[in-house]
């Protein structure tokens, strides 16, 4: 069994920049009550300072048209939608991290699209065209919100160009082409604007290398660098429904050395210190993967909540809520969605691994590849452990034994466990044989899955408390640890001894 | 261990008279906000239909007043505080069982009182005063609430008459006079309103007898029979801040057996059918008593609302919060007062025992006592079951096998637990130290000492579901088992075990 | 000056058909929050029963899909989204009137659609598949909301038929097949269930009969009659944003009239008693025609309202919202929409008058082409009085005196007017420049365009009270008299004069 | 006709020292649901910093008890109430301005009480005691709150001790003793709290003085000086429900001139820099004279609005809410108590006057005895105008004219109007003939009583606007005059002609 004494001082932070920001299904959807229903959950429980999805300039947002005025095209601007999006954005307390995306028909050069609710990926056939409509975007943000507000948003250019389903014929020159109009466009507007790409998916890494360089050579303005992270294999198995990978998830370390690759490569190209900021990661990319709904994906992602922010400025968990269309209208509650949040605002094991680091201190106590421990502003202390099993098979368990150097007599002691059993609102939809579209009892019975809640007081032994842990598979578990001040004794002739059946 | 055979159909309905009242402090402090939070709660989760407490007439919530007009004394009435009370009462689905008391120190005819908040004990100095008041309260209702209403709702004349500090000498021949007047006084604004007495605690039922008789006789109205019932024993040790009994309560039979005997004398009376309310009950009488912030309160009250309602028309739990100031504000958060609902919005043991009650549907499959099964509406099944301990010790614990025919190929088992350990806020909060006034953030977790839910899918093996239930030492548990309508077939090519680490 | 003597007691009951049902733009609107947060205040302060609206079964709600399963592609029915929306409509109180359409791309017998969103208004290319549709829809709204619920629902099969843009070529044989196949499939799964056709529009009111004669022949199922009405005249100049119509609408007595003949050849058909729904009306059957946002609108609508329950079972306002979608995103906070309430939640002098009719009683004390009087449960009146002026220019008020019968000797007087003053957010919002995307505090101001309250106590003469009520230009005013019971007597020694500036 | 030449800048800064405190009725009815509604109401339309009022020490909140643990009689301090008491201000944005006052009766050296409530005015018995208490009060404080909350709150030491019902025989030398003792006490928990007096009433200034003096030679600590401002003259008539006093209110120069006197005061005083709160303002003194209600007293308090802040750091208006119990429970709905707002959540005048106030800008351009304009930060012009008419009669009305430049070509106007006739649920009360408890319906429309808006789009000629205000008698009137951004020319083509009965 391990034994990990916890120093009684931390002598680094622990950076919460997996709380930097999130990934959202497309705009759009973001018109929706249920959808703003899951945010208003996540933000109150979580609480990320911003949000990147796709889809802003798509034909649903309705911003860009055109109009025939005197027998002319022109350009109409309608910001009745994006208006509404933004509004709900800030009153839930979470700001735009703007992408530039997908190209509006009317502006395209081509019929190619993506996803069920078809973004279409093809140039601009008019830059011009292009440079006025970013310009007017910008400029109606800032009328709107002030410019105080929006020099506090970022704005990213496009989604995984590097890929040809997201931009035609995944062609890096006209990808730097659109960067650079975007980028001035944005500049000229308010050179205090922050702009960023590539906005790239793992796998063509020179991309991160070409883009600097390009930007360098050009004097294009470039404030940021983003790129993804997913981890999951190659394609296995597909249904009408359901899209499974090969069996084995790369290990967790695999997300981290990605990060720490991006992050060497900028090292070395002409803006060592740029931002780096992972705008999307996940397990699997695919939005019809069961492995979403499961424990395993808490016990995952917990490893990356833990270690992240020392490598990247931020990494955008894809995506807070299963309200999402790209493969389709969800054809089932759990369906191996992206989301924190299972419709019907259920939330998943994984929107718990996050309550937990919510709950972490700043104050890094110790870190391992298992745990984290940290002290919080109060005095208390806050821990996370994980047992992250990839292999098949019953048992599992890990224990391991803490001890915490406390300057306190009596600590009460809370723990919290998500695992197959608890906070595992799948399970309990299997259990109810899989319903699609649950009754409304249905829907009242599965948030329910609560984690499971243990409490404690104990005593300090010479200054220590001993914490035997006990974590089953997959099980993400927090221990919070507070000072008990002891008022018993101001119960002048309490007896509890005097109810029945009782002892004192 | 115990083997039951549940019947297939019920022969009798569950009569949910425990649901029909509840018990609250003084009025005066239902124009409190904490004290409508709990309402609210309590409406919410177990929805009684009327709410019984004392202190309508007395001086706080001002409505009798005698003013000089030209200087002669005149009675004032003032429904400025009362209409505020029945709106909130009514806007939360709540209807009033109106107490008539105490009476107004302008209409007193002593000083005596009783409670930190000193209602007067004495009988009106002038009772045509006193019937002009009833009369002017009564038709200030019907004003107010419409004659449809209010004929919906009770009147009961005083408190515990029988006991010397509740009313002057415990006078019984003044009683009866002061019910006959206030009975004739409501009549007089509308016969179909319902009136009743005499409002008696245990121990002197002779009480019962003699007040029927005294209406029969003088062709009195009465329209309900009403007593109260508690079972705790004399007074053990006090405090300045708890009260201690005789440590064993009586048993729930004891309690029972007091609502037979009123029953019984009813039976015997000139009004061998009129309705019996039990207007008060609970373990002890005593307001500062920890034994109501216990499960074991939990495990005893669930034997009462499990049978009591096949002997009587109501009876309602004192009280639904500890909102309450008989003796001075509370002193602590847990301070052994009579709420389901402690300070700060908290359920004790027994609030989650009332909401498993609610749970229950209205045919009675089978009772005993320490259990009780029914079938709802849907078809489903809900049972409730307890294990009251009144000894000493550990362990303790109780084995029942339920053996439950279904229709059903496969059930869904939802089973939740309240006991020492579960959905137990008291206990929590002697580990946090017995914090007199919490912390904001311990305000926040101790709710967080929810009944513990677990679920699991079952299949009907001969139509029968056989369920090994272990009850620890006053546990009380409620069992729901539903139809499952498994839909995993129609999933085509769904394989879990493509999942890391899970199985098919 | 007109004198209307306002008789005591009333020979009719005025009934309120109007509340019945309103339209909604396509059901896929029902996922948005602010489309939600507008149903929500029309139903507090309207509350109708019914709402009805396009698109139930077009792609963006997702019912139908067909997906591919060992080589040969099935049905797959998705009611995510419906069930989202049905269960938002009952918790908000209001039921949908079903309209079965358009059609699913995937049994699409052609591409032609309508709209923006581009609804198919294709036969099915197999009826059978679509008779499997419509079975599969009404029982799973049964096994959702039960069968005592849905047996409340009405379901109109398509929508204007006999208009080549909503029914390939108009062709009225294959809307009849369609309506059979599709009456029959509800009939299958519950003989109870309501459902009828043939929701054209004006123009071609033999589809009436022949669809009559078609179902008494063949012995299809009709429970109901359904047809639009509108009073807007043929185009007369159109912009990219605006529609304007031949200037002169017809007078409101052209769409009673149309009402009128509608019911004279149900009653002249084989099914004679058979209720007709007028399941949309308006003035313009444009979404981007101004007059929808005039005072004139309400007027206008007014005199419907008075008098269109006498003729048809139920009329149904075409819409209750501005979030809507046939004609593209909107493209400024007004821009003609159908809606009772504009963006930005702000109700236009229409959503006014409705609120007015909603506060009249059932006793018709007195009715005519420009007022009714009512009498309320309660005793008090009620009276709405417009004056629709259909010609340019200044001025154009009306005077009109009532005498009204009153039994008690004073009355409290309250009167609301919405005109081109008052309640009119349109003239708000022209002061303010049409800001087509207005600022947050726009938004903040423009709601408080609220009807002009007017109050006073006036004492009868002879039992009757006079009021010279002069209506300005396109006004529409609500006049409530209630009884006054004084109380100021019982204030001895009240003086007002006793304060500084104010007199006894 | 009065004209007013508005300079383009101002030079001064508006002190909305009116909006740092408002006054409450006991701290006990802190507790109540219906005070709460009031004060949220009163936050989100009016925002105040700081609230304080009587009877924190009084026996309802429970703070001091003495109880006997083994045979001796010890203090116990209770903060089950106060607690939720701050808790709920702090929720509310608005912090405590503690008085400590009146004596727990276990303290009290006497009987003498003041008020329906009962506060006992006499010394404390045991200044060791007392001092205890005062420790172990602001030692909560510090624990539950944080001492950085705390050091922002502002302690008070008693109030009015200079009338003898308020302290015994308005002893000065027991209060100086009192004030030496609790201050003392606060320091010693804290010397970064802030600690003053004396609290007087107007009438005996002499105090100031002296307790200045008395601190500067005892080196007792005081961080501020407090009085109490009113202008109603001597009592004129009393009925048991209503007090009145001689008929004309001093001007309001007579308050303003008590500020500056206070202010020379300190000025000459050995603490020449100390600030000056004004605890305790209004008309009158009595909580139950009808002059509160009216239209006048907002035109009233305007003059002193405006401008109070350049004498006083704060003044502090007495009370917001009818919520109070001096004077027994309200016996009507208007019954001339303190409040802004009456009971049943009605705003009066005075509430419309001081959110007309709170819409004023920071920077100041011209002010005189009847207006007030300023400039607010998006650069557009607030102004409020009032018309106090202090004799009797109708008419009275006031004609101004305001040139105001603008840089603007065109300016939307709204104006807000309260009077006689509008914002005054006083009148419309008395026209439903002044009910005491009002019916459910009575309730819904009183709010009703809305300010008057009139909105309009004026074009500047020369760079100016010209208002022709008529202000009628009592009037309180609020301007805002925003820059039009007129987009009108955007919507190619439109024409409001083109509309039935509309005039391009």
């Amino acid at each position: 069994m391990k034994v990990v004494n916890v120093p009684s001082n931390g002598r680094e932070k622990f950076k919460k920049n997996w709380k930097f920001c999130v990934g959202t299904g497309r705009l759009g959807l973001a018109l929706q009550k249920e959808y703003l229903d899951h945010l208003k959950l996540v933000q109150e429980k979580i609480g990320f300072r911003y949000i990147r999805g796709h889809g802003l300039l798509s034909d649903d947002v309705g911003i860009y048209r055109e109009v025939e005025i005197d027998g002319e095209m022109k350009p109409f601007y309608n910001f009745t939608y994006i208006d509404r999006i933004v509004d709900s954005y800030l009153a839930l307390n979470i700001r735009p991290f703007i992408e530039f995306g997908f190209m509006p028909k009317a502006l395209a050069s081509g019929d190619q699209t993506v996803f069920y609710w078809k973004g279409n990926v093809t140039p601009p056939k008019d830059y011009n065209k292009w440079r006025d409509l970013i310009v007017a975007v910008v400029s109606h943000f800032i009328e709107r919100y002030g410019i105080e507000e929006v020099r506090t948003w970022l704005f990213e250019v496009w989604n995984e160009p590097n890929l040809v389903n997201f931009w035609k014929d995944a062609n890096k020159q006209e990808y730097f082409k659109l960067y650079e109009v975007t980028a001035r466009a944005v500049k000229s507007v308010d050179p205090h604007l922050q702009v960023g790409g590539p906005a790239i998916c793992g796998g063509s890494d020179e991309w991160i290398t070409d883009f600097l360089h390009f930007c360098a050579e050009r004097r294009v303005p470039v404030d940021f660098v983003s790129r993804h992270a997913y981890t999951s294999k190659a394609p296995h198995k597909k249904t009408f429904e359901y899209y499974y990978q090969e069996l084995e998830l790369e290990p967790p370390e695999d997300m981290l050395e990605q990060f720490k690759t991006v992050r060497a490569l900028i090292r070395q190209s002409p803006f060592p210190h740029l931002p780096l900021h992972i705008t999307e990661y996940n397990t699997s990319y695919s939005p019809i993967n069961p492995v979403h709904d499961t424990a395993l994906n808490a016990a995952y992602i917990a490893r990356i909540l833990s270690e992240g922010g020392d490598y990247v400025d931020s990494f955008s968990y894809w995506t807070f809520s299963d309200v999402f269309e790209e493969m389709d209208v969800p054809k089932a509650l759990f369906h191996g969605g992206f989301g924190l949040v299972a419709l019907h605002s259920i939330p998943k094991p994984t929107f718990h691994a996050f309550t937990f680091f919510n709950a972490l201190g700043d104050e890094l106590l110790y870190r391992d590849g298992e745990m984290i421990v940290t002290r919080r502003k109060d005095g208390s202390i806050a821990a996370v452990l994980w047992n992250l099993v990839m292999e098949k098979g019953e048992g599992l368990t890990k224990e391991v034994q803490l001890v915490i150097p406390v300057s306190f007599s009596a600590v009460f002691i809370k723990r919290q466990i998500v695992n197959e059993q608890y906070g595992n609102a799948w399970r309990v939809w299997k259990q109810m044989g899989r319903p699609r579209f649950p009754s409304r009892q249905a829907v009242e019975t599965l948030p329910s899955a609560q984690p499971h809640v243990m409490t404690e007081q104990r005593r300090a032994t010479d200054g220590v408390i001993h914490l035997s842990i006990v974590l089953s598979k997959n099980e993400v578990t927090l221990i919070e640890i507070e000072q008990v001040r002891d008022e018993t004794s101001t119960y002048v002739g309490l007896d509890d001894g005097e109810i029945t059946s009782y002892s004192s």
